[in-house]
């Protein structure tokens, strides 16, 4: 009878159930299921090929001709799609350079060339006249000469070694090397040091020759290819710098420059190595602890010393109109609630890569949706499809976007799913924690182009074999925390609408970032050149959409964040520890007179000085926080599971997506973090000494880093504040679920 | 009244005893501190730096004609400071370069230089007539054009990184750095792989220019500098090739010269980075992986490719006359108990650094010994100088006398202190761990020249300045475990003599080791310049003979030994838990597929090969050994504290020293370790796969490492027996002392 049982399971075990899709009833599943089916069919890779050739043809920087024409375009092809689209208009304050000279004034003279040669083999690289020259924007003026010194990176840690050798940047001009922050840190924390001038290079070892095979024979940065960048302090806060919280429309009130904090107080150059090389080799003074050694075939000193650079920028502070492109797709029946899907069109130069391998998905996405509508699809809410302009200099277009629309974009924001550029590997994915369970779902019903398997599995496998064995058992993926550098910082650092980040990425190289080399030459050569990973982001990107613009209930799922955020206190924990173990130690070492025993006469080292004890830390409201959140996030999967046999009307469902469409909301401080209330997430914010890289509990875990015991304790009250809103607001959600789905909570 | 005695109390607490002396009672430690103070108050900087000149003037390696003459000089100057000196000559295997050629035939022709050119600065450079050319000694003779594969620091983990990009380097030519191992494992690995013959060369970022200026404007290694040495496999036998466990007297028998199986396979050439990277940038195929580069200016790629090398070696395979300087001063009541000191004298070219900054301080100490005879010292036991000959082919010299005096050492040896090379920084002391409260004792007695406090003192503020906290309060300096490299190896590791080797180092860099340039224009300039440092090691060395020479007791303490060998045994229990671990992992993952689906089909990597899963293994045997060595040392040490105390006769004790003397030898396994019968402590070897890196507990934790699980559970029984026999002879030493200070064991 045993074996008769097992034989007639068997059959039932091997049909194989749709999985489940989040915030869908099976019968609603099955529908989005097919129209999703369609759409993923779509996508050309030809198209999108003829896209990036077309929008890469010529420099699109903010304010060129090109750019402005590449957004007709845009907004012509949304509307061929049969979009309703439109450009909107800013006008912001975007520098660009009238006189930039570097030369080597002493021991030897040495003028920097300052200039990316054309190549033959890339025909775009000769367009002289359109190519917005090597610099970085929101650099001060400035016409100084005066000693350099090398700062390895130029971080608050590398001052620490240069302190501990007596050597001081007061009066100084500083050369940093690209990487281990965003560029921006590297002025801000040399002028906070007393610099008087800041150049950037892009060493070889990091990005050039010892990577690989250098452009055009490989794809790698060339002696002379340049980053150009931004140097706003975007940790503060992004956008127009004359317009922080408002939309810089042609009415708008405008700071004065000089009011304006996060314009750069100390001129500012990015070189290339070839540009590099002479002033580096031209330093004296201790040679360079090895961690600071570079590529280059010299002997990496600090200085000061005889080197002496003078260093002239004068730049154009004009006024730029920015567009835009805006394009709608009315919801059939929440048209007041917006799902909105965002890739910036202006690149530094030709920009095949950065942003155009992003936005040809982007259009092809739009494409099908077109298509689907053509075929009687009907999302139940709004898509709100947009080609952000002046994202390189400081996510102009995108925040003046949001500041402008506010109020609107809080009450009616459902979702923003931001791209920018892509290429061929693994999938990454970053953004609100409430939407790992989504993103795995959708990463399920995705081929990987390479790989006969899911996208989800690829990454899985990743994960695995780069040691993080848990990717091979945890249900859901985990998503990235946001830090910044691209479009979806004002959504979900300002605005608190739920966003993800989504690209493709992991298995090329490359040295062609923010040059005249970032071209179509260089991308169908070196990138995803048949445009497959292209297709595949199209695919995830809007799955994605359309997965949210007709969910029943709002694909949100609460245990993920409640985990994420128990594993970020953890963190600040261990930190809190960690540091006051440190300092301990260091003040045992100074007390015992450790640093004069070892002292080396021949290459001295200064004692670093003692500091304060640190304090222990009350994290119990965090923690009593994060137990409600458990709590809540758990009676709200109970009721959610409720759902698929219930007959809960649209009505009562309107009422909890009301509430879902603000979890990020509810995780905001109204006030801000500390020095820089623009950013308001109380679990995400790039690092006030990071730049891009993210800070999770940034206002608990930045207290903390730097020391400031009084300011840690404040921000663990308006942390633990925040994620009780999100207990609460899950919690009431929960409620509202229960009762649409009759679900009666155990007494 | 609680006052008054506090009052009473406290003048007795500010009497300062003298520190405890071990192996001495307080009255013979009286007279003993008294003859060291005078000691260390004779070596002189001066005297040592003009032996440096007259040693270094000229080329002297083994077999040259300076060489013998240093000998003579040496062993001259033993005589005149009261030693029975006389040179003891052996004959040796020692093959020199007839032809060398090394050249690129494709896919463009470059001819290496092979020739390191003389300096104006440098007056000894240009001596070429009498230099050896750079070469590796015991390469194989060979001509043979083959591809070139670059294999990183050609250890057994860079072939794993080979065969995952599907590169094999048989028939080919491989290219290794220095560095990462000893030289010899480079083409011994590359032999087991199946390439045919190898070049070593010196990169510029661990060896040249990344460091520093380079030679002459700095101490590091110029473009064309080489470094020569040996390629013998010493980790299987040191010494003459043809005369393994004994003697190389005249008329010893001698193997073939094709049944030396420590003699190279393959050719091999040491090359400089100029000659290298003409080679480096012809090669094709994949690029490095990112720790795989270094500091040349170019991309490192693997290879194989076009790039194809004639490799031609021809060596004179003649028999050497070796000349060992042996100097006596025989002791006062125990003249058949040997306190032995040495350093050896041959160097490749002129050799000032390696081995003559060492042999000068050992001079001076016997120079300062002589001294103190004509004031009426008489030390106890025999004291006896060596200078060998030969250290640099293969720790000739000392090898060959070990082994001639086998029967006689094991007797009659009580302590081995050998140096080498020595420079500016902490004092490093390696060796038996029975002797680190001895060690300890001895640095706390000697002044840093640098900062104001001992020897000690600054060593553990260096080691807790580097992270090590622990030496702030542990009462004894933790001493290294000893791998090969000098001539203390066959003392210790194959005679079983407690041995020690000390250094002064740390605060200087330099890369002219083994090439013409270590000279005394080098060394006056970059290294120990005013020799205060060769006479710290003087006054370290010199005070550790003579206080070993007169002890009481021999001045061995058990406790550390215990506890090191506790740590020891708790690394290979997590060494075996990490590799099944890894073993696990690694399975899972290439059943899963992960390997192929991560594949990037541009860059493709293999999968591993599974392996089979790791058994556990029996370490109780080993942990009971543990414990009666515990319980042994405590007894000893309870026994030794009641020495002060009692009126034990010179009988008793010389029944005690009888015993302790073989300490070591009871940690030999007599047949020696797996594959090398040559090397018999239980405890240190030179690591099969490191060369000079020591493997402590080598039988097991070599057998883990090799997963060769069977032979990790044979080699634990023999460990357990080696440690058993320890825990014997330190108990047997117990009760002895026991009975001689008339101590009664507790029950």
């Amino acid at each position: 009878m045993k074996l008769l049982a097992l034989l007639l399971v068997l059959p039932a075990a091997n049909i194989v159930d749709d999985p489940p899709m989040r915030g869908y009833t099976p019968a609603s599943a099955k529908i989005e299921r097919e129209w999703e089916a369609k759409f993923r069919a779509i996508p050309e890779p030809s198209r999108m090929r003829e896209a990036m050739r077309r929008l890469s043809a010529r420099p699109h920087h903010l304010g060129s001709p090109y750019g402005k024409d590449n957004a007709e375009w845009i907004r012509a092809q949304f509307a061929s799609y049969g979009f309703d689209a439109r450009i909107e208009r800013f006008d912001v304050l975007f520098p660009t350079p009238k006189v930039r000279v570097v030369e080597l004034v002493a021991p030897t003279r040495f003028v920097a060339k300052l200039e990316e040669p054309a190549l033959k083999e890339d025909p775009t690289s000769n367009q002289k006249s359109e190519q917005l020259p090597t610099y970085n924007a929101y650099s001060a003026d400035g016409d100084i000469t005066a000693p350099l010194v090398y700062v390895n990176y130029g971080v608050p840690a590398d001052y620490e070694q240069l302190e501990r050798r007596g050597i001081s940047v007061k009066g100084a001009i500083v050369i940093a090397r690209y990487g281990g922050s965003w560029r921006g840190i590297k002025p801000k924390v040399a002028y906070e040091h007393g610099a008087v001038g800041a150049l950037i290079y892009s060493d070889p070892k990091d990005d050039g020759f010892a990577e690989g095979e250098a452009y055009p024979a490989g794809p790698y940065r060339p002696k002379d290819g340049v980053q150009r960048g931004s140097v706003l302090d975007m940790p503060t806060y992004p956008g127009d710098p004359l317009t922080p919280g408002v939309g810089s429309s042609p009415g708008a009130k405008r700071l004065d420059r000089k009011d304006a904090v996060t314009i750069m107080k100390i001129p500012v150059l990015p070189i290339s190595y070839a540009d590099a090389q002479p002033l580096l080799a031209a330093l004296s003074g201790p040679v360079a602890p090895s961690s600071w050694r570079g590529g280059l075939p010299i002997t990496y000193r600090i200085g000061p010393g005889a080197a002496r650079v003078h260093l002239k920028l004068e730049f154009d502070w004009k006024q730029t109109p920015l567009y835009n492109v805006i394009a709608t797709l009315k919801g059939a029946t929440n048209p007041d609630e917006w799902v909105m899907r965002g890739n910036h069109h202006d690149g530094w130069v030709n920009g095949a890569e950065d942003p155009i391998s992003g936005l040809i998905a982007e259009l092809e996405e739009a494409r099908a949706l077109g298509e689907l509508v053509k075929q009687g699809w009907k999302p139940k809410r709004t898509i709100v499809y947009a080609a952000w302009d002046g994202e390189e200099p400081s996510l102009l277009g995108s925040t003046e976007w949001v500041e402008e629309h506010m109020t609107e974009l809080r009450a009616k924001g459902v979702f923003y799913l931001n791209s920018d550029g892509n290429g061929r590997g693994v999938l990454n994915v970053s953004g609100s924690h409430s939407l790992e369970r989504f993103v795995t779902e959708v990463a399920n019903d995705v081929q990987d182009p390479e790989a006969r398997v899911t996208v989800a599995q690829r990454l899985r496998a990743a994960r695995v074999v780069s040691g993080a064995a848990e990717a091979r058992s945890r249900s859901d993926l985990r998503i990235d925390a946001m830090g910044s550098g691209s479009d979806f910082t004002p959504f979900l650092q300002h605005a608190g609408v739920p966003t993800l980040d989504a690209s493709f990425g992991g298995e090329d190289g490359g040295g062609i970032y923010h040059s005249i080399y970032d071209s179509f030459y260089w991308y169908t050569h070196f990138s995803d050149t048949s445009f497959v990973y292209g297709r595949a982001l199209s695919q995830v990107a809007g799955t994605m959409i359309m997965r949210v613009a007709s969910a029943d209930v709002l694909p949100a799922e609460f245990g993920n964040l409640a985990e994420t955020s128990r594993r970020y206190l953890t963190e600040l924990a261990a930190l809190r520890e960690s540091t006051a173990k440190e300092i301990d130690e260091l003040n045992k070492q100074i007390a015992d007179g450790a640093f004069a025993m070892v002292n080396d006469p021949r290459n001295p080292l200064r004692a670093p000085k003692a500091q304060a004890p640190a304090p222990h830390i009350n994290f119990a409201p965090i923690e009593n926080a994060s137990d409600s959140l458990d709590r809540a996030a758990a009676r709200f999967e109970k009721a959610y599971g409720a759902l698929a046999g219930s007959a809960a009307s649209s009505a009562a469902l309107a009422q909890v997506n009301a509430l879902l469409r603000q979890a990020d909301q509810a995780l905001l401080i109204p006030e801000g973090l500390p020095k820089r209330p623009w950013y308001q997430h109380a679990l995400y914010a790039p690092g006030f000494y990071t730049g891009y890289g993210v800070k999770t509990m940034p206002g608990v875990r930045e207290a903390i880093e730097q020391k400031d015991w009084v300011l840690a304790e404040e921000q663990v009250g308006k942390l633990a504040a925040a994620l009780s809103r999100e207990g609460a607001l899950v919690s009431r959600a929960a409620v509202l679920l229960e009762q649409a789905t009759n679900v009666r909570p155990v007494p």
